[in-house]
């Protein structure tokens, strides 16, 4: 056991060093050279789809054989309109803005040094994902276009999709003359590999984790380097006493049933006592065959409603199912928020300009709408281009991310011999 | 025990609380609500100066019979110049700009949505410190000045000290109006509760170290809670070829000596091998009292060179003592520095501005100079007008952090109706 341990640790322990190295020589490099890599990366994902096909088929084999789920199976799936779109998507990353050479700040001081910030590549990162392989071409391509060395560590029900698209990945990048360890992928996915990863401190300057909430949950408790946290969205809709009500109406029911899978879906509705329409909202909301968990006051004004429990105010449905409460005030929705809400998306139909900005202000999350649905909140429709993933935390990055997530500063000063 | 713990725990529990609520009504403040506040400190410390002195000399006593040495006990030490000096630093603060509201960016959307990003406090900040009271002070005030609750936790040496001084504080802010709450300290100063502190993940938005390089490594390897590290500088000068004599001798004596107990003093000297002024430099340093450790180069360059070891390179001294290396290329100079460097301060004294360029984008650290000292990395110096510390880490902030480190982002959007 102990040797076998100790095998592990040394091969992430090489991944680490050759990590570091790739780092070193991605530095500095023009932005040309990142976007050749990602074109060549394009094109083999094409020209090898084959190879990353059968691969991708002995890891469905396998999931259905350990008996997972249709919706897992999918999610893992790979076919050539699949590869396709994920090719397509790399060469649109090469249209993005690089972020890394833009300066920041410039500025003088008064004994004459000149200072500026300049954004660089933030070193090695680490990603740890779940059963989707597109994630390993996505992670790879966001961390080649921002001069980041990456390191994958996938889940061992697409071990062999991803070590196809790596070698394809490495080999794509080395043709154009980029270090082929500028992406590895642990390979060893046993829990072992992974704490270890989470503690990793001399070689990853951030770990990012993408999935489910238990896997966030597992790496924001037990990772010693920094953490970029991805999270849950327990997202509201607040139709206030002035809201119009098509347009209440239309939001709440965009925002819960356009795609209720997602974390930027509305998970609860809170409509202020005097709004007039309540009954026509839970009609609605039924209509689309949405399931509806309401307080007393909503029992009061709709037919069809179940009794909401404690439960409720907290739970993500990511589902066709939405608790709806009665409040008396903007005050008691903002507070009602701030304290079950999971800091993501939050918005509020309004014809009162006032109330929605106390609303804007006092509702703390990454986004705060007004007369707009929750779904917006995404890198892409944000117009980043491209997104990382959306930050629930409040450091370094918050809400949809984009490349300049991926950057840290650096500050250069130039001076003529100045000692203090 | 287990009595103990939960009377432990409670009492923390109990701050959570009290300081989310607290945060939640700074949220909004006007900057002129905080400066008053600030103002109110200032003038609430020079009143009641003799209470912060008789528990500060308690405080002296019990450290004295404990045997803590002169250094420590001088750190601890406050007197009528130091709280007049804490109290004009407030004054200071208050004319600094406040972040909180500044629009980072704003931007419209093809489908009409508009969209503003803007800094708003991070919410509930911890710092966990070691003896110096004038901490206590700075902390707070800082924290207020961004609209954020804090939570502080000093060490027992200081603790009479620090109930003191944030008794004084809570009566100041609540003077003018703001919640007491705003500002609080935890008085149990065990380990199980600073362990405690180091997860409250649903209260903290940020834990910030200040202290020891043990304290923040404790932090880093204990904490759930985002941190911003706060580390140490094993800083480098590095005199190339091109280096004019009397500059490189300047700046290098410089960095070294000037206060060489701080993060941003010199630890390291290297030397490109066709430099012909070595032997002078070295006596320069010897004449300042510096104690020169080097590896052969030196050695063979310059007398009273004690032999350096693979220690050295790594080591921060923070005392007059340096260890000297030669080096054959700026090459050299930049992969030593990545290899042993901390990421904080590095310097490059050249005549030659490509090499300097060169230098500047190859060493991985916070803040990298030409031709200038490593000791201007610090918040006033680079005038941010302020300073909470030197972060060493690439995420959120790095180098000297000013006020704008202790803000968030919140993205407000502005709809007419849009649905996904």
């Amino acid at each position: 056991m102990t040797n076998v341990q100790s095998t592990h640790f040394d091969a992430l322990q090489t991944i680490g060093i050759n990590s570091k190295k790739a780092a070193a020589s991605l530095t500095g490099l023009p932005t040309a050279a990142k976007n050749d890599a990602i074109k060549s990366i394009s094109e083999a994902l094409r020209s090898k789809a084959a190879i990353i096909l059968d691969a991708n088929r002995e890891d469905l084999e396998a999931g259905r054989a350990a008996g997972l789920s249709e919706s897992l199976l999918d999610r893992l799936m790979l076919d050539e309109s699949r590869i396709g779109a994920i090719a397509d998507a790399l060469i649109e990353l090469t249209a993005i803005d690089d972020p890394v050479g833009q300066i920041v700040d410039e500025w003088e001081r008064p004994n004459g040094l000149r200072l500026s910030t300049v954004r660089v590549p933030l070193g090695v990162v680490g990603i740890i994902y779940e059963a989707r392989p597109n994630v390993t071409v996505d992670a790879a391509a966001l961390c080649l276009k921002t001069g980041n060395a990456v390191i994958l560590r996938g889940s061992s029900s697409a071990i062999r999709s991803n070590m196809a698209l790596v070698a394809v990945i490495r080999d794509a990048i080395e043709t154009v003359g980029l270090p082929a360890d500028a992406v590895q992928l642990v390979e060893d996915t046993s829990r072992e590999t992974a704490a270890r990863l989470f503690k990793m401190n001399d070689v990853l300057d951030v770990l990012i984790p993408r999935g489910s909430a238990n896997l966030i949950r597992t790496v924001v408790d037990q990772a010693t380097v920094p953490v970029i946290e991805t999270g849950a969205g327990n997202c509201h809709v607040y139709i206030s006493e002035s809201a119009d009500k098509e347009m209440a109406i239309h939001i709440a029911v965009n925002a819960k049933t356009q795609r209720p899978s997602v974390c930027n879906a509305a998970e609860k509705i809170l409509i202020h006592q005097n709004w007039p329409h309540t009954a026509e909202l839970v009609q609605a909301l039924q209509w689309e065959g949405v399931v509806i968990h309401g307080d007393e006051g909503i029992i009061d004004r709709a037919d069809g409603v179940l009794v909401a429990s404690d439960e409720d105010w907290a739970m993500e449905y990511l589902d066709l199912e939405v608790a709806i409460k009665v409040v008396s005030s903007t005050e008691e929705a903002i507070s009602h928020i701030n304290t079950y809400g999971t800091r993501h998306s939050e918005a509020i139909v309004s014809n009162d300009t006032a109330e929605a900005a106390k609303f804007q202000i006092g509702v703390d999350a990454a986004a705060v709408y007004h007369n707009a649905s929750t779904r917006f909140t995404d890198g892409f429709e944000f117009g980043f281009g491209a997104e990382l993933g959306i930050s629930t935390q409040k450091l370094h990055a918050r809400g949809p991310m984009g490349l300049p997530a991926l950057t840290s500063v650096k500050t250069l000063i130039a001076g003529s011999g100045q000692c203090k």
